[in-house]
């Protein structure tokens, strides 16, 4: 039970498969340690999700088509003519891990396809079926990096918000990507990021990405977004998405759509970059899609410890949902549009 | 040396004189300690107001004021002939302990003009002079309150950020005690408040506040307020100032100028509560204020450890400049100012 991963590990990876288990590098604990965990079972799988061992919607899609190899190799060795019955658990433990992310249920369906008309061991199939979504995820990142970068190609200065990066896909980025893209051909000199409370994926975890590919990074609080654009110090705005609605509606990290209310403000380019992967053309506007409350104590505590009065009410949905109307560019890997809307985006999928 | 203070004591105090020193209650420590420093010395004061033992425009200027009774009464001791030589070093060093909020100045001119004439030992006129500051600054919050409470007799929810409470004045508080005013009259029902990064004077202090007057009080991230907005969950914005330019221009904590952009987007109004001793009528525009930058230690790092890699760029100023012209009402002791400008501001200082 192996895979060639060669081929598709060339940087920071959040997730590789090891033969036999799905390591993924523990984010809790970025960047103070870069600590890994093994797992073996789609229960597993689930609660890393579930508890952000692993975050960001394309990686989660990544993340979750290995968890159904694991599945379904416990269901093939419970019972070799069962096992596609016995799977079904677990696949519904893993598409209820999170909610928001549209790639876990997006990468789940691929998954269930490919095991329909499997007969002998589904393991081999459906590894080969992860690895393939895992690469066509970086190929994807790479591809929205070309194109991205034509986009922000007289920006000197962006902003960014939460991690989009290798960490938050399959590797290299969607959002991230494109910046790492523009640094690389020179045209980029520097990126700001906003530290995105709660869970700080932006001082945490992008600075730390950044660190490594050495592009200048500058961590904000994520209120000072107003006055970075205020002052001229950024060109744009650069993020990615967790689920995009069929008309173009964005539901992204909380924080995002008061990005997009600045930006437009302050006449600054507020561009999207996601795989096809992370479009849900069953879900018709940003009003239908569940957004996941966290719990106050994201807000309430630090490192166990409270930082506000005990019980304290705290309102945390760690998404919202930008109107179509306040993305100027969305990049896909199958095309740039503009001004998303409905028929833009249906065309990219009759391609 | 003593001076009534049981007049202008009626529920939380930022400060207290005890007879012979300054009385600050230790802000860093809240809300999970109450601590109090007692300061002997206007270095002392100075110190305290750097650090932030006690902040908030209308709590610095108040404290200052204090700050100049010890000074003089350290300056007397040592010569009672030539004290107001040497009481020069104190207020320098005073007037010097944090840039933005223009009430520290304003405060020590009013003192400085006081003990121009004292020809005896001038602690008793300054310590009737700090308190008279003292006493003047709470009145004019309870009158700002009724003012402001019937301009947001229609709100049952509203937003506010930083903490603009007793502990950022004399006492009762700008914003705050227009909540406070409202929610006493039945009006409104709800505050939301932003945790305030990086100082958390939100979740720290404001919550804290909000539960001594058992106002229901829910915190969300700073980032959360455009989506709060776009959800109808709060029906005004309601903040304080640091400094108002003559031209109605306001510097208020970092996250006040996105607020109000976001407000203005959403056609909620966006209300600014604060003194006269606020309005520094010598600064023409908002671009003439001076920002304090504190360091990005601020940002990267909690309580003493890092939450980011080490070394980080941060960019950390810690108020911004909201425009006159996304102010839609200026509430102040004088009177209340529907779209601020030069000319309206000018005349509330000629009433």
């Amino acid at each position: 039970m192996s895979v060639k991963t060669a081929d598709i590990v060339d940087s920071v990876r959040a997730m590789t498969w090891t033969g036999k288990s799905l390591r993924l590098l523990d984010q809790r604990y970025l960047p103070a340690e870069e600590k890994y965990v093994d797992l073996h079972t789609a229960v597993g799988v689930a609660e890393a999700v579930r508890n952000m061992v692993v975050r960001g919607a394309p990686a989660i899609g990544v993340t979750a088509a290995y968890g159904v190899v694991l599945a379904a190799k416990k269901a093939y060795q419970q019972d070799r003519y069962r096992w596609r019955e016995l799977v079904e658990t677990d696949l519904v433990i893993l598409a209820a891990a999170r909610p928001t992310a549209v790639n876990l249920a997006w990468a789940l369906a691929r998954m269930r396809d490919r095991f329909r008309f499997v007969e002998e061991d589904p393991v081999p199939v459906l590894l080969n079926e992860a690895a393939a979504i895992h690469r066509e995820d970086i190929d994807a990142n790479h591809r929205m990096g070309e194109l991205g970068a034509a986009i922000i190609a007289d920006c000197l200065n962006v902003l960014t918000h939460c991690n989009t990066g290798s960490l938050a896909t399959g590797g290299y980025g969607t959002a991230l990507g494109v910046i790492r893209t523009a640094f690389a051909r020179g045209t980029l000199v520097s990126v700001f990021v906003n530290e995105t409370r709660p869970w700080l994926q932006g001082s945490r975890l992008t600075a730390w990405e950044c660190r490594q590919e050495q592009i200048p990074v500058t961590v904000i609080a994520d209120s000072a977004a107003g006055a970075l654009m205020q002052q001229g110090k950024v060109d744009a705005v650069v993020v990615g998405a967790d689920r995009i609605a069929a008309n173009g509606d964005v539901a992204n990290k909380i924080g995002t759509y008061s990005l997009a209310v600045a930006a437009r403000h302050h006449g600054l380019k507020f561009i999207v970059v996601a795989p096809c992967s992370t479009i849900d053309r069953e879900t018709s506007c940003g009003g239908d899609i569940p957004i996941e409350d966290r719990g106050g104590g994201e807000i309430t505590e630090f490192a166990g410890q409270n930082i506000a009065p005990a019980g304290l009410a705290a309102w945390n949905p760690v998404f919202d949902i930008t109107p179509a109307s306040l993305v100027d560019v969305l990049v896909t890997e199958k095309g740039v549009i503009d001004q998303p809307d409905s028929c833009k985006i249906e065309a990219l999928f009759s391609q």
